[in-house]
């Protein structure tokens, strides 16, 4: 048995039983999963999480199952690792990175949400899943799903690029390429959930599905050796990611697990798709929706779901909102390979930008803890990079050509 | 202090000290490291494993190392993926996946020897890496050389996949391009190696970086709850990783970690570069080497240099050699995506290929543990796949139209 007590309205408070539902019936506001953390304090402590399996799992208490974990049983415990090369580009002291471009199965941070989306998809006894999504949770959602047994619809714009597709399809789902943009998708899967018995995982089973975000932010602090950072700067497409790190840091910190949470909270956006970020720079919480055109794709929701709470988290935090160009983005990804052999998608070079210009101007400190949230693999993105790479020296293969070169090198 | 005794050629037992060298100066043999067992079995055992970081470095007194390990610290410790759906398609009991498809952080088993490799060329004050690759090891050598802050020369055919280069050149390092295949990059690079002062990995280099797939095996053997399996099924290139995860399996054996040692090893080639596998069918140890012509290019050496001791690891333990085509090796990835969401490049599907057919013919018993090694992710070798997938279906954005498609599929 798990420790969610139900589901509530996030804007009214009204209160529902655990079902596949999404939006307030009263008010429309977005529903959440409340837990009982009493219950939870006396059930999980560090040790007992030192003890399991290092996978997104070890937390389950906290995640919104009644069960065993079912699916995603090797995803998450992704490396944080600490960029001391970065740092000191960057001018300082302790930076790390989370380095969810290694994720098991699909290289991005959408295998945790997967993970619980379609372990609770199970529980809730359906035998289709689906999703509408523009590349990692298609990727995400074909394959966990394929290892799961379930029937698999995955919605795309038809202007995906082919190497994305191909991504999804090796696992062999339903998959439907729409006509339309991002919106146009999202809008006909809204119908056909409304008309047909099926899971989708950001849609019907969102209130479930987000939570398993909050791994990233639980995994943050284990590897930190029980500390919250004093920053952490997250991507943010539709917002919720970043909501849900600091929800996952609250909750730490109420069950025990932590003592101190000073932890501010930075969001980062691509300047061509920065509703969120503008709202911050403006001090309001009202999200301007707009039209993305940005290499970031996968932060490019214009009109962001959750993005009023997560401005009201930076808010709360005493973090900042902050935007990159791509051109910027494009530096931040080939700054991380550069100093620390990690290669990261758009979004990735995102964070690793924002935070480059976070620290330039003062709102992240030269003697913090600072983590960077990567949440994908450069491989999928790589379309991105053309015309703006190095380029290789192209020889006979003889000696002297070879050190013709090098003397050029040198 | 490292527990490496010296090295020692393979061929007629000449000794050597520890020193950047790969080849016997008597009879051209290949020198390997050689280990004070009686020491180790002293200082390692399996609770002094289970107390370090999961990572390759969990087995350091195994590895050709004096100091403390510099480099990858995050590579390894993978997961090994019980494939239930996959041993269900094939009609066995007990099938796992070795899925090295997640290696921290190029996502290929490369990064574990040259994570040893770098970390050796540091011991001996190397300040270049180099190495002659087709895709794989020049990924990781840029990216671990990045991080260890080395000077890096990367030697590739001019004629490598465009993808293949961005993932090399992300990290900015030398790359040089060879007009010409593989055996003529090798020869320029031994060339070169004999020139300066580099730390080749995959040449002068060899004795310390071929001990890194060792971790491989130990880590089998240890998420098997400290047994070997009856049967691994390793992929082909030079031999040399069939011959290190053998090897590990008897130095777990030598001190003491397993008890009982029975594992038949399997060699897994594609039919278009099949040398190791032609010659255990033909029951000789004698390699003909032969020109490529295989959409698995990572195993496409036609000359392999460890051949001959993978035919005799094969033969002692009662394994066997199998190939498959570039058809069944695109079934093979398509199989193990289908049924368990891994996405692993050619070389997997050959790996997954080989065992069907060895489940098929007999080799390997119904009621075996069999442990099919998966040693790249296939975002790698995408282009292999074109022309070879399911369809999208195509819709334009109305219930009316998806409907239509979904009377087709049901």
């Amino acid at each position: 048995m798990g420790f969610v007590e139900g589901l509530k309205c996030r804007e009214c408070g009204r209160e529902y039983k655990v079902d596949p539902i999404y939006v307030c019936e009263f008010c429309f506001g977005p529903l959440e999963a409340v837990y009982d953390y009493k219950k939870i304090k006396k059930s999980l402590n560090r040790k007992k999480i030192l003890q399991r399996e290092k996978n997104l799992w070890r937390y389950k208490e906290l995640l919104p199952i009644d069960g065993e974990p079912q699916v995603g049983l090797n995803s998450g415990f992704t490396p944080l690792v600490e960029t001391k090369n970065l740092a000191r580009e960057l001018g300082v002291k302790t930076l790390y990175v989370k380095d969810d471009t290694v994720v098991h199965p699909t290289l991005s941070f959408k295998d945790r949400v997967v993970a619980v989306a379609l372990t609770k998809a199970k529980e809730f006894g359906f035998d289709t899943v689906a999703c509408a999504s523009t590349g990692n949770l298609a990727h995400s959602v074909s394959a966990h799903g394929a290892k799961a047994g379930l029937k698999r619809f995955i919605f795309i714009p038809a202007t995906l690029e082919a190497s994305k597709i191909t991504a999804a399809l090796i696992y062999e789902p339903n998959l439907i390429a729409v006509d339309g943009n991002y919106d146009d998708v999202n809008r006909l899967c809204s119908e056909i959930a409304n008309k047909y018995k099926w899971a989708f995982v950001n849609i019907n089973i969102r209130p479930f599905y987000a939570e398993g975000s909050k791994t990233l932010g639980f995994e943050i602090v284990e590897q930190l050796g029980w500390n919250a950072p004093d920053n952490v700067v997250v991507p943010c497409a539709s917002g919720s990611l970043l909501t849900k790190v600091w929800k996952s840091f609250k909750e730490f910190h109420e069950i025990g697990v932590i003592k101190k949470l000073e932890t501010k909270v930075f969001a980062a956006q691509a300047q061509g798709c920065n509703p969120i970020a503008a709202a911050l720079k403006s001090h309001t919480d009202v999200i301007r929706p707009m039209k993305p055109n940005t290499i970031a794709k996968s932060l490019a929701i214009g009109n962001p779901a959750d993005g009023y709470y997560a401005v009201k988290v930076v808010q709360e935090t005493g973090g900042c909102g902050e935007e990159v160009t791509d051109q910027e983005i494009i530096d931040g990804i080939k700054l991380l390979a550069r100093t620390e052999g990690i290669f990261a998608e758009t979004a990735g070079g995102v964070t690793v930008a924002v935070t480059k210009k976070l620290i330039e101007n003062g709102c992240i400190g030269k003697n913090d803890t600072t983590v960077i949230c990567v949440t994908g693999n450069g491989l999928k993105t790589q379309e991105a990079l053309n015309g703006q790479m190095l380029k290789a020296h192209y020889i006979p293969p003889n000696m002297e050509s070879f050190e013709e070169v090098l003397s050029n090198i040198k």
